[in-house]
């Protein structure tokens, strides 16, 4: 058992040898154990093609080390030197609409570029022939937060062979495509482009190829820098920080079983419950692409929230419950970006483990004290994280919905998974989040939110779960494409139809519809069928009123519900609340804003408690807290911010 | 007298053979008698340059031939294949900004390149030769809906042709354009660009002249298809599908004339009422086009509405009655995009005759119930609609108002013409839509709803009109600019200052203005100075407090009415009550969101209603009702959606 | 002393000379007597190559000049003709992401381009050479609203040149644009951009540089004209329009030395009491470029502002409101853009002297009326206006300020210098707008608005002044970064914390807080601790309860008050009489609406006084009124728009 990573991104590029000396002695003071080196470094170490300056990160290292600091040491490649750009102008990535940007960012090239790809590599080799064996080195960092995309003539000529391996032939990728619509049929491959700047609405399935295209894309970037590190440091684990967003064309959920460890960034959006919220569904995520095993907070932010037109500064102890929700959903630690702020460059107002005021300050010293106490929680690693309920998550199906032909521009796939884990997530239910084709037998229930495109084998597995004794909960809006982005025809929710016991003919996009319980429904409507399944609730009031809203249907030794609106959060719980009950699963008593994780291992049990809100609570919990070093009796009281890891 | 026409699109090219055959049987249940075939069919007509494939094509007529249903058979031209753009890249269309847009939607080419106008010429000549004769072919449809503006060099040198033929020398041109400002002058024509990006606001003339321009020019391409059909095909029926926006650069009063039977594509955005009144509104502005005549509504939606961020369902029954309200008001038929809904592809969640539910659907049932009621109606086809009203509608008047250099970017052209048409509307009062230079001498009352951009002639024929004893309302920002665009000096409302007794110094715009009466006006004042004029009511409040706000002025013969903001709906229906009883026009009793047709042949008379309300309503009508094929006596009960057409 | 000036943009070119004439004699009736002639002309001058029309500019200049009108001669280099551009497309400006634009507006040059720059001396020179002994001439006007970007090729030669005029070295730039941070490092200087498209955040150091070296390159276009117009018309004055604005590149306050008088454009963008406030603000900010002597306003609207989607026409007497506004704030005279209305061309609705509604009208006898007032006023001229108060202005800091990158995207500075602004102007408080490293000695109380980015060498001038004596009032987000736009560690406000005595060491952007005082603040917040500071007033609720919001410091012999949130109008009048009594400032018991400035020469005084507000208002002033050109005794009674000017 190894102690719990804390850290951070460390930029010594940025700083002067005496501020180096300075950050080690602050670091040991945090209790820092890992830093990343050199994500942004390839102009320091590379000033101009082919002369090499490892002067400076040679001492860093030392220096890190000598200090009992491991590193992480990146691959510079997000970021080539300006003089790369000049030297390779058609390596600069190109938007849909043809401008070819300039450097003077970050990420200004295209993975495509067979120079790009070249340099990457160069300095790949570089760096493994050079640190392989430095004492320092913990862990490689390959390149960072992949997910650019470009819609060049080399990202063209790559998404033609791509389309090539995937179709086979034309006649399949038209049909695929449906290009008989709009005289789109392809003769030859070298008529396909990327969805480039067009007249009107573009095929909805070549966007969604081209998205698949670059995950495969920038997985091979990766896999190339992988195969290079491992060949001149076979022992160095290896990884990249995976970024999550709606722009971001990487499956990752396919990616993990290529990385030695999943490691993510992750900055919430929302200044109120929200960033709890999106923090333990961004946990359970990266959870669910580790495969249930441990994977790493990579980055998150000191001090800050990015929300909407401003940072919202996080409060005192929110950095350190945040943190700790990561650690208890299965993190190997917690790593912020960066560990200095900046004095200058376009994030100099992202926050750090030292501000911009020292180390003299309020947030050095949370920092400092959050270090202190991960020691305490060692026993946790290698425990896992209990969950009865599975949510599926699915990127392709994500990418589909950002399709913008949909009957409602209001659809929102990652919301309404978001919706779904809250539900869970204030119940304090543990929950995976996992593959739609992922092994479901072991769940007592699963949720199916908005999974638009499914494959038939994904669906096949789903009504099988089902079939065999399973509980699931199935949102509007699901089943309705395959593979293909093809509507399943003869009915929505195609997929989904026989195991809910329903049928659908047309959709109702709305503002608003009301059901008969009381609730509340927004943006969707679904004129529903019923089709073996009963109506649990209906709709009160315009041109669905009266006809079934939410059903159930028991399919073979399983129940299998429906709800074809996008409810409200109230109505929402309470529809949960009965399938819950409906699948035998225990509902802790929770008070509002308080949020619980179980770990087990072997015998042992820890409860993971975090007050989130602004008074006092009490829980029925005792044993040991880590945290406090106490024996504590229930009723367990935690004040407004208050945390504890109770062994059993 | 022949049926009207049902059907729809119908575009084989996405579906099997086995499909094929379970289309026309279905189209034989629903009553469909005319399918649009082959709008998107280039690229599978013509896979590659010159190779052509006309098998299924054959097939499919002769199977629609088999099934009594006659075709529209299309040319294809508004979707080139992707070999076409590979090979002419130069026929891609070019945005102001220079973007070069790229095949993969639909429309992606400029009609001012040689390469396209060749190969579109090509494709209809062999789609001539090899179908003239076929049995099934009862009309051509050129192309599809017509729009598309293009910046590229073709389209500049085009340009450039069309203003020496309308300049003739650069020194008017110069003059109309007020080239003095801003340092515009031109010395040589190939100076003369189109209206690409600028550093600043555009000169209205040249933006103006480009879409007259473009209007031409689309004519012309359509022509030359026109000429080889005709030549192959002399006796079948040559049309297009006007497609109407403020983005369509067609002026379609000039058009119409060009067409053997005008034909429009009507898709509303609204989900309340106003769809109701822009299906009538549409309807009026084709039969207007059609001068008169019949024409037919070649696309319209089964079931949905385009309402800003979602597709609104349409509820049960609404379909027909827009079918019936087209229909009544002179459409030779209600048709639809699409027979089929398509499985992939942009457009794969637009509404279709068939549903992805299939044909055991309410959405089929409606539209086949709908098509068996069409027969019933067949004696309405010959008969004139009647309208006592006359509405000016002017496309060049629309563009010269989308100029970004008004007193306020609130004025619109569009919504002020359609809130004076809701307003004879929701009267039950028939109007015709007509171009300002139209002979108005028919009408007991003309309506010029904020007509910016007159030419002297309509102005001095309007003047004539109501001199000689006619009616006229004029609503604000109306006779401003001549056809150059260029302010009438001296006082607004230029062109109408005489007829109206009034003078204007200066604008007002504002949020909202309140009358005397009690009335609320938006958007727009004025300070208006009598000159023979009577003020029927005055602002109130605000700099205007006590300026003439309604005008009314006997001049010649006639009486002409001035109104110097936009009424708010209640205040224009009051006015125009006033106005209506000064020109001596019958108001019927009708109660709200009931519409009203009258048609008339010889000494028959048919009067059309449709209750778009959800309450019962009566009616003082009697007669013979087609639709449900009883004699009806006064007062007719319609149910909430009851349809009636009654001869008297 | 010699008369004001009254007049404006003349454009004769769009007119006959039928119309000149009539226009003389208008002018005249008016009391015109200063025109600016040419300043689009340059197609007219030159309307091909080397081919040169003066024959009309002849006429028009004897013309004015028999009719006793002197005439400000422009060179017309903001407005290439359309030949120009077509020869030279490499000098048509090009924005970020490439686009090039073409003619067609007007300011479609880049003023780096070599032919562009050559082209504008050339056209200088013949009309210097032609009219510099020209009766009518009275001044020069070079170009046009200088303010035109460009990240063409040229643009960046000439950025290149400046970085290595600026930095000397490499090392020195990369320091100063910290390009450590995402690899930005440059090792030649070729490899240097202008901030174009990029993929994320651009280099907020290199942006601002980029405005820092267009403000010197637009500059060295106007002495390039400047030393032509100097040679051969040695004793005219020479001046150019400035032109103010968020998207305007030219540190006006830099400039200002380079002109033989600063002359400004003042168009406000309000439609209430806002308008005033902001010509206020704009003329003592022109005070303040001119170094406290007397500047020009050289243009604005006659009958408009301009207020978001709409013109808003002015109410009667506005006009000359604002024109006496001006003077009284030092302007040499009241001057409009444009003479005469246009018929056409993008600008045929901007107001102007005459309205399109001819002489015969209420704008144009407001216009006569005011030139007739204005001999009255001549004994104002030379004598100064009075200020107690400077308020810090620094176009760096804006342009700073503008980045994308701040922790909040609603920081506005223009908005908080206003702000403060209006505070004094609202009180009738003399007010200088000044430079930051302005002499301060001689005011009694300096204000600081958000002072984002300043000097070492300003913020010790800032410091010294209240060291002996001064009082300072420090507003939010100020001295936060140095000229290199780097933030000065170990606390904010960095550059101000020792003369305030206190230390921030985070931010809290909001949407909202309250003080214990009850007054609200916007936007921002800051935990202030307290070093040497007393509190005056505290946060109120939120994380913020109970710290620091308003500070007072004794520094020296001085006072420093610092204010950490955007605090509401109410609050900040209320700051603002603490301030000014603690300054020892007199506050003059004025009417809510009224504007009062004083101006004092010798021993003579004058009290300038105008009633914006709605009603009748007393003042306690006495003596001769130029305006009514009577004695008046106190109260002096001002009705409802009145206005007077008082010799004491």
């Amino acid at each position: 058992m190894t102690a719990f990573y804390f850290g951070g991104d460390y930029n010594p590029e940025q700083w002067s040898p005496e501020v180096w000396k300075e950050d080690v002695a602050l670091m040991q003071r945090a209790g820092v154990n890992l830093v990343t080196v050199g994500v942004f470094a390839w102009s320091s170490l590379e000033p101009e093609p082919g002369r090499y300056e490892f002067g400076w990160l040679d001492q860093v290292l030392d220096l890190l080390h000598d200090g009992g600091i491991q590193v992480d040491l990146a691959t510079p490649t997000a970021s080539p030197p300006p003089w790369f750009s000049l030297r390779h102008p058609d390596a600069l990535p190109v938007k849909a609409d043809g401008t070819r940007l300039t450097h003077g960012s970050r990420d200004t090239y295209c993975a495509c570029a067979p120079a790009y790809r070249k340099a990457a590599a160069g300095i790949a080799r570089v760096l493994a022939e050079r640190y392989s064996e430095h004492p320092a080195l913990a862990m490689w960092h390959v390149h960072n937060e992949y997910g650019t995309t470009c819609y060049c003539d080399h990202a063209a000529a790559a998404f033609r062979l791509w389309l090539q391996e995937r179709y086979g032939d034309l006649d399949r990728l038209n049909a695929a495509w449906t290009t008989a619509f709009w005289s789109q049929g392809y003769s030859h491959w070298d008529q396909i482009q990327p969805p480039r700047a067009t007249q009107y609405l573009v095929n909805p399935t070549q966007a969604l190829d081209f998205k698949r295209f670059w995950s495969d894309e920038l997985l091979s970037a990766f896999e190339e820098q992988k195969a290079i590190l491992r060949s001149l440091s076979p022992e160095t684990p290896i990884t990249t920080n995976f970024v999550f967003g709606g722009w971001v064309p990487v499956n990752h959920a396919r990616w993990a079983p290529e990385v030695d460890l999943v490691a993510i960034d992750h900055y919430p959006g929302s200044a109120g419950l929200g960033a709890e919220e999106q923090t333990a569904f961004g946990a359970d995520l990266a959870r669910g692409w580790a495969g249930g095993r441990s994977w790493l907070l990579m980055e998150q932010a000191a001090g800050s929230l990015n929300v909407g037109r401003r940072l919202h500064t996080k409060e005192p102890g929110r950095m350190a419950r945040h943190s700790l929700s990561h650690l208890a959903r299965g993190s190997r630690g917690a790593l912020f970006f960066q560990w200095r702020a900046s004095r200058g460059g376009a994030e100099m107002f992202h926050s750090a483990m030292v501000p911009h005021a020292g180390a003299e300050s309020r947030r050095f010293a949370e920092v400092a004290g959050f270090g202190a106490s991960l020691p305490r929680l060692a026993e946790l690693e290698g425990s896992a994280v209990e969950a009865e309920v599975a949510i599926l998550w699915d990127a392709e199906a994500w990418w589909a919905m950002q399709s913008t032909h949909l009957p409602s521009s209001e659809l929102d796939y990652l919301a309404a998974v978001q919706a779904a884990h809250r539900q869970f997530w204030a119940a304090g239910i543990g929950v995976d989040v996992v593959a739609p084709d992922a092994d479901l037998s072991a769940y007592r229930l699963v949720v199916v939110p908005s999974l638009y495109l499914v494959s038939d084998q994904a669906a096949a597995s789903i009504a099988r779960y089902v079939e065999r004794g399973g509980r699931l909960l199935v949102t509007y809006f699901s089943g309705i494409v395959n593979e293909d982005a093809q509507v399943r025809l003869g009915g929505y929710p195609g997929a989904f139809s026989e195991v809910l016991g329903i049928s659908v003919e047309e959709f109702h996009p709305v503002e608003e519809v009301r059901l008969r319980s009381g609730g509340r429904g927004r943006v969707w409507s679904e004129q529903v069928d019923l089709a073996g399944a009963e109506a649990v609730d209906r709709y009160s009031g315009g041109v669905l009123d009266g006809s079934p809203a939410i059903t159930r249907n028991e399919y073979g030794e399983g129940v299998a519900w429906y709800v074809s609106t996008q409810l409200e959060d109230e109505a929402y719980e309470s529809l949960v609340e009965q399938v819950v009950q409906d699948a035998g699963i225990e509902r802790p008593e929770l008070p509002a804003g308080v949020e619980l994780v179980r770990r087990r291992a072997g015998e042992s049990t820890w409860t993971i408690l975090i007050n989130h809100s602004e008074v006092v609570v009490e829980l029925p919990v005792e044993g040991y807290d880590l945290l406090s070093g106490t024996q504590v009796l229930s009723p367990l009281r935690l004040i407004a911010g208050g945390q504890a890891v109770v062994r059993a």
